[in-house]
């Protein structure tokens, strides 16, 4: 039996711990062939739509694509990391890397269901972007929504 | 490395999910002497704070007797079910029961810092006795408070 473990990271340090917890506490540690690990990192909507400031000024085109290379770097950064935090573990499964566009907490929703996903495994998102960017907490959105089970990870600092 | 799992369970079909999902998934496959497991059920508050009604009326010596008794008889129940869960599994591993007595939120978060535990794997809660007792959701306070990862399991029908 196949198991699909959908982890959802971010910039976060928060993120990594659940993509550590999840390497070490959930993959089957004795048949690591039969879990798909698939890193989901979600991007903020395109700027078009979301990047008016208070006074409904719409950024400069310069500007526009210079918050695209950010984002993009941000991507690239945090699947660096993902990928650093799975190379420091000796377990050798099957990874999928998914970048979506738009609200985290639908994107990360939707993909579980499309994927039918066996496990959501997440940060509590007290930290990161989707914490600065979006009012309410995305795990906690995800914890009502999703079908499946979904494991809530903190930040370490945070633990006993 | 002893993990100590607890697992908190009620008399719905949702926390015995929560279990099955727990001793599936998430007690280590090749080491299971490793694990313990902790399952934890939590009665409500003794009947003389709880259980005036609407008119301040306080329940009979024996409606109070009859109630404490079928607050008893829903722990064996839940205890007798969390038990036979564990034995259709081939694992095997060191199994804790504790009875808590109280507001299942509090003594849930209670518990979990007080054992130093690893991981608490639970129901959502949209059933059993927790739902129908309380506002709220307990898992979405236990979620936030608990500094250990959470693992928030669905009732199965609800299943993709």
């Amino acid at each position: 039996m196949i198991r699909r473990i959908v982890v959802a990271i971010d910039e976060s340090e928060e993120s990594m711990n659940a993509l550590s917890w999840c390497l070490d506490s959930l993959v089957f540690q004795d048949k690591p062939g039969n879990n798909v690990l698939v890193l989901l990192y979600v991007k903020p909507p395109p700027p078009i739509y979301s990047f008016f400031d208070a006074a409904e000024y719409l950024f400069s085109g310069d500007a526009v694509a210079a918050m695209e290379k950010y984002g993009t770097e941000l991507v690239h950064s945090a699947m660096d990391r993902a990928e650093a935090v799975y190379r420091s573990f000796s377990t050798r499964i099957e990874v999928e890397r998914l970048v979506g566009r738009g609200d985290p907490k639908d994107v990360i929703c939707h993909t579980v269901k499309k994927l039918k996903a066996d496990t959501l495994v997440m940060g509590s998102h007290g930290y990161g972007f989707m914490k600065r960017a979006l009012l309410g907490s995305v795990s906690e959105h995800c914890a009502k929504k999703v079908k499946c089970p979904v494991v809530i990870v903190k930040h370490q600092d945070d633990q006993h």
